[in-house]
This record gives C-alpha cells, sequence and structure tokens, in this order.
C-alpha cells in the first residue's frame, strides 16, 4: 500500500493545507497518555472534510502497526476494492488519506511534498495558555505557506504535542459552557472557520 | 420512557432553538423515499451540538415504532443505566433528546411548549431553489422566536419538506466543489455559522 501513499504525494498541488487525526499522543480519561484506536467514522468523515475545505493530505497518525494495517486495508477497499466503484464521492475522499507512525514523519513528509517546514496549529477542546483566537490564525493559515491542522482522538492532545505547536487554536464555543463535542463535529467547525466561504 | 421526554418538556427554558434529526421523509441514493435507520454515533454528536449551542431540544424523527424503541432504550442507558455514571458529560446531552414520529408532532410539541409554531429552516447538501443565505438566515434564528432546523440523513430532505419549510439553508461550501460531507459535521457547521461565537 505504499504505492498508494506515494501516489497521493505525486498528485498536482491543490493547496497548502494538511489535517492529521492524532492517536498518539492523546490522553485517556484518567490523563494518562495512550494510543488510542482507529475510529473508521473519523476517517471517512475528516476525509470529506478534507476534500470539502481544500487539505491536500489528510494523516492518520497511528505508532501500533495493527492499526496502520487496518487502515491500510480501509483504504484499499475504498481506493480499488467494491467500495470504489459504490460510492464514487467517497473514494475521492479517501485518495487524501496518508497514514504516518508519529508527527515527526508528518511533517517530514510535508517537508518533503512543499519543500517547506509546516506552520503547526493544534486544537485543543479546553482552555489553557497560549490559546490563539480565529482572527490571529486564520490569516497565518490562508497565506499559502504549507500549515498543519492537529485534531486530537480520545481526550485530547497532550501538553507536549501543544506546546510544541506554533499556535493553539482557542476552543470552539457555543453560547453555553458545555463544549464536548466529537471530533467529526469539531474538526468540521474548526475548518469551516478557518476557510469555510459564508454565504 | 415518556417520562423522559415529558420531564424535558417540563424542564426551565434555556433557549428557543430546536434542532431534528430526520429519518423520514429522505433519499436513498436512487431518489426514492425512505425511512432510514438510526445511527447512535449522530445521536450523541447531535445531542452535544445541541448543547454547545444552546438548542433546546432535539429532535429524533422517525416514524418506525422499533427504531423509536431503540432509541428510548439507548436513552435510558444514558440517562439511568450504566452510561448516567460513566460520562456525564454525555448523558447530560441525552437529557435533550426527544422521540418524535413525524415533522407534524415535532412541530405542535414546540407549538405546546413555547405557545408558538417554530419558524422551520431546512438544510441541504445541494444547490437548488428557493436556498436562503446564513446572513438572511441568521438573524431570523437569533431574534429569540422559536426555531426548527431540519437535518436530513441518507441523501436528504425530500423536496416536500424543504419546500414546506419556511426557510432552506444554502449548503454548506469550501473553497472546493466538493460537498459530501457527514450529518455530523454538516450540523456542527450549519450550527456555529447560526450560533457560534467567533473568538
Amino acid at each position: 500500500m505504499t504505492s498508494l501513499n506515494e501516489n497521493l504525494m505525486a498528485e498536482p498541488e491543490t493547496g497548502r493545507v494538511f489535517i492529521a487525526l492524532v492517536h498518539y499522543p492523546v490522553y485517556n480519561k484518567r490523563r494518562e497518555v495512550i494510543a488510542s484506536a482507529l475510529t473508521t467514522i473519523d476517517i471517512h468523515d475528516l476525509a470529506r472534510l478534507a476534500m470539502t475545505y481544500g487539505a491536500e493530505g489528510f494523516f492518520l497518525v497511528t505508532p501500533l502497526e495493527d492499526q496502520a494495517e487496518l487502515a491500510r486495508k480501509m483504504l484499499e477497499h475504498w481506493l480499488e476494492g467494491w467500495g470504489s466503484s459504490y460510492n464514487n464521492d467517497r473514494a475521492e475522499s479517501m485518495r487524501r488519506v496518508v497514514v504516518a507512525g508519529d508527527l515527526k514523519e508528518v511533517e517530514e513528509r510535508i517537508l518533503e511534498k512543499t519543500g517547506r517546514r509546516p506552520v503547526v496549529v493544534a486544537t485543543a477542546a479546553g482552555d489553557g495558555p497560549g490559546r490563539s483566537s480565529y482572527f490571529d490564525v486564520g490569516p497565518v493559515v490562508r497565506r499559502g505557506e504549507p500549515v498543519l491542522i492537529l485534531f486530537g482522538t480520545a481526550w485530547g492532545l497532550t501538553r507536549e504535542v501543544l506546546e510544541k505547536s506554533d499556535y493553539i487554536l482557542a476552543p470552539v464555543k457555543g453560547p453555553t459552557g458545555y463544549n464536548h463535542l466529537s471530533v467529526r463535529s469539531a474538526a468540521g467547525i474548526v475548518l469551516d472557520r478557518l476557510f469555510g466561504e459564508r454565504n
């Protein structure tokens, strides 16, 4: 399945935005650092979001080889198997998915493809130090340099990942105090705030 | 389980926004009118979106009694069973969920609760006649009258439902032509555009 990833990397450049769904390192409910399991519905939803908002690559980050293998089998089904003819829109979105072992690999692949290290923008459900507003980060991610937006699974990206990022986006909030959104919903809201066209 | 629904209806009023996830009438892939199956992950995601954006009720619309029964069992698990102590944030969001047989019943329950028929705003993934912009619909839904926002499952709300609504929101678009989003992602984006606080 390396061929699929190489295939993606050889595609004409359609943008400079990349997203990553991070399964390690993230917290569990007790704030221990874990590697979470892949969720196929998250992969489909974020792949379709990547298509919609013009992200040229969607990295699935997991260091677990059995999980990576599962992801590759899923991609194969959608790109070459029965899924590719059943639902072409979905198959199309899956072409942007790349499996990567860790965030370092993701950054290196973006460097390889674009010639530059990406500006890394982390997202977080909670308040905390160093959060940046959408008004500040929006112009940065739209100026055409390579950008990598990180979404955490489980109970969120670890403090180390947040601290190493160039920006940490302020949490998505509505008019209430509640902000326990699924990563599927939150990723859509974040990408729409950064790249959506109000109409 | 009627008690749960009545319980919800007797709660203090926290807003005038209601959302509905419609399983009938919707189209299937061949544009036939069907009743789609419930998806538990959609229920969780939209319940959490309802909490985040201050919707006081989230109606699950299905005419199929076995599906309604399934939904009630799921609610019972989260509201009274093991789920209620395992994950309180999730349980809290499930308190807003009400099972309804059809859209007429939804509108009647809102009338009963608020004393007014809601302004009905349908959403659609496709372009078509009569679409309204977010600039037009935003002020309408924020002026405090009861509002019901409809989200379709499967291949979307039928033309009849769209035509009977007061407004049809223009489809969510990013900078690309692709707009095949999951209802989980799309509902988040729509609610954030209407009620989110830019920060």
